[in-house]
């Protein structure tokens, strides 16, 4: 096993039986929930009740908000070039960078830095970093909302939080920084549902690499529900429409030496 | 509205409340699991019991088989390679063509051809297509497996669809097409896993345009896992190994003029 | 080498020495021109001097048209996500599909059906394959533009095959086939710039499965020239403009059995 | 224009013209080669004499290196599971992140970060910088090799560059660095060919960030040669060997409360 060039612990063969971390494929399967086995495959451990139960709301959260993000406008345009579905679904993925998708990921690393193994006192420590940033004139990821004082989603995401008994670290510091930076700024600075669901995974255990691939899992479903609707309901192919765009490079200039 | 060049009944705004499919966001989260919100992206309504059950058994099912697919080893790569998580998941969505992952699509499609609005006798109808096929020399998605005689995943799901209350049509005609098959070539012919969610979801209602995308959904997670393995345990960058390659084209020869 | 996985005549070593073809790299380098090393590594050996000419020609005629067409948008999209330059120029790939830059090698795949082996009256084949297409209510790739009777890159096409010696049996084909077209139709019918490049490429030779190659590696340039501006003069990330898009689907609901 | 929201300077129409970069695409085609093309689309103007010759010969080193690189594999991988070409060709674009193919883009940013506008003594100002690196235990990418006291691409590019009468700042800033490295370390310390072709493309007045682009331009046409070969030698599809991989997970073990 020490030399083979591609080895995992996320699943493979024990005796002829397919294992995902080492429980049988065959025993997960009717007996727990999908969301339970993406915890699985992620975490390396089937979730508690009150872990599955947040999961699962947490994936829900994250599913789709409409056509308008990049995601989808690539994917339903890849389609609609006369290419396959799993082409489309790569297309979606691709422009999951860090401006869009990315804050969970971002946040998570962050949370890891900041809070680590620190024991004790969250809000005092929420505070010292809120001042270091402010005086580094650098942004918490996380935190700020065009619309909202506080975003529903976050309101949803903490009261699930605190009924299913999560209440650690995380969730305590991320609220600590939101209530030190509006005191700092005399403005609304609310957790968004990005930083919240940051904070729960990080409180759930997950390593912050998880953060993005969290994302992709959950904003798959509706990008493929997308394609389907492109695929079923509109004609081929989408281009910028007339009077959209423009040239505004260099005027009309000969090829020196062209006959 | 009707004019507008990008249009979706997937999730949008209703009076500033997000909706999926009509139901407020807000209220999905908490109340149903993931696996009940990726049926209703694909399907436009909320599952019933059972078809939850189902649902999250059939996206268990294929959420990983182990690091050998092309899926696995495209996405491992890219990421071994120093690119995004993102751009791992592409290149692993992009691995799922006809030949890896697009079975259920396949059968789902013929099943749906093959039976459509078809009342009646279902044995009867499999006996013709059979005919049909071997005649023609064409062969049957779905069935067939080089280890088992029955799939025992096979077996799980139907046992699960019986056990569930389902038992309509497509599963009937499946399990008919394997009986005549094997009597007709008088060999082991198993309806495999395939084949089996293939027919539940027809069964169920859906399209067969969701099958490839039913697939992508269900292991893409398994694939994160994969990248988020790579990430954590390998070093940069896998390529092939010295003595599994080589070059068998013309041999060496001058180009004409080189100086 | 018989057993060995992975085996190329493209490129490799032989005795030290890296070859592309067979010729030595290190002797191409400031000997060929980068449109004959393409000519190379696609057919297997170098261009005659017209050869490469004509290569040239076409490669140049196909790199870039502008923003609109989608495979610029989706690469500019992602790349402005905050995503990697060979991000994006993946997902500009990935939107050539049967509609957008699919044409050439669909024109070549049915010219080399059609003309085969084909020695003989042209004319009259031409005359034949309209005739059974027109029957048969099928299209003809490659023929027809919305603005042009004549489309001035074909024009420029055919004048350079025939300064350049080219005139053998796809390009008179194409040819007839266009004035067959028109005097059934009595409207104009023109070869266009795919169709061309698609006759050409039959008369040097090519396999029809180069010609959706062909285009993508002309394409590329253009389209990274496209992603270098989006990182130099323009501010991430583009979504779709408001009141662009909505949606359509089912009216507000309450989730069954919410609390 | 000033509010369209996709503008460009690349290419586009001037009174129903289409032009690339103001240049008629007409005129280009057939007088400027696929290489000045290239160049044009990426810099804004056509080469001289030199500039050409030098362009054509820098893309056409980097054109392929046989099937070991992940691009390769990646790509012949994606097309073996039933894909398209385009799709696979993406596949291949992927693959090239910062550790392959990424040396390019890395070494003309850096030397364009050390060198700037700097007149006057650049071997002293190599020292320098240097100096400071091997303080810092930097790394100088663009320099080393596990083979060649002097990597003979390398050696023919200079020898071109001089040829064709480059010689500027920035060869000889890169010159000097690889003497001084070899002076400080006492042993062969070669400046490799991406190391050599960023410094003419900065020596040409390209920007860093057209680096990696430069490399995939000249890649592309590789990766589809060998998509091509899979298409028409060999069969699907490829997944890992047996005896290659394997699982070292956890242990088999039951799903807690499972019937």
């Amino acid at each position: 096993m020490a030399d083979l060039l591609w080895k995992t612990s996320v699943a493979g063969q024990i005796d002829g039986t397919t294992v995902i971390r080492g429980y049988p494929l065959q025993e997960l399967i009717g007996n727990v929930s999908f969301g339970d086995t993406i915890y699985l495959v992620l975490k390396g451990n089937l979730p508690t009740a009150p872990e599955s139960r947040m999961m699962n709301a947490m994936l829900t959260a994250c599913i789709d908000h409409g056509i308008a993000p990049p995601s989808v406008v690539a994917a339903r345009t890849v389609f609609s070039g006369g290419n396959s579905l799993n082409s489309a679904v790569a297309a979606g993925a691709l422009t999951l960078g860090d401006f869009h998708g990315g804050a969970i990921e971002q946040c998570m690393k962050l949370f890891q830095e900041l809070l680590g193994d620190h024991q004790g006192d969250v809000a005092g420590l929420a505070k010292e970093k809120v001042d270091e940033f402010r005086a580094a004139k650098k942004r918490f990821p996380g935190f700020g909302h065009k619309l909202y004082k506080r975003d529903p989603r976050t309101v949803r995401m903490l009261e699930l939080a605190q009924e299913y008994g999560f209440g650690a670290n995380y969730i305590q510091f991320a609220v600590a920084v939101q209530d030190t930076l509006e005191a700092a700024m005399d403005r609304p600075m609310p957790l968004n549902v990005d930083g919240a669901i940051a904070a729960i995974l990080c409180d759930m255990g997950f390593d912050w690499r998880v953060g993005k691939g969290f994302f992709i899992i959950a904003r798959i479903p509706g990008v493929v529900a997308h394609i389907v609707e492109e695929w079923t309901r509109e004609k081929p192919f989408r281009r910028l429409p007339e009077g959209s765009y423009g040239y505004d490079g260099p005027g009309l200039r000969p090829v020196p030496g062209s006959k």
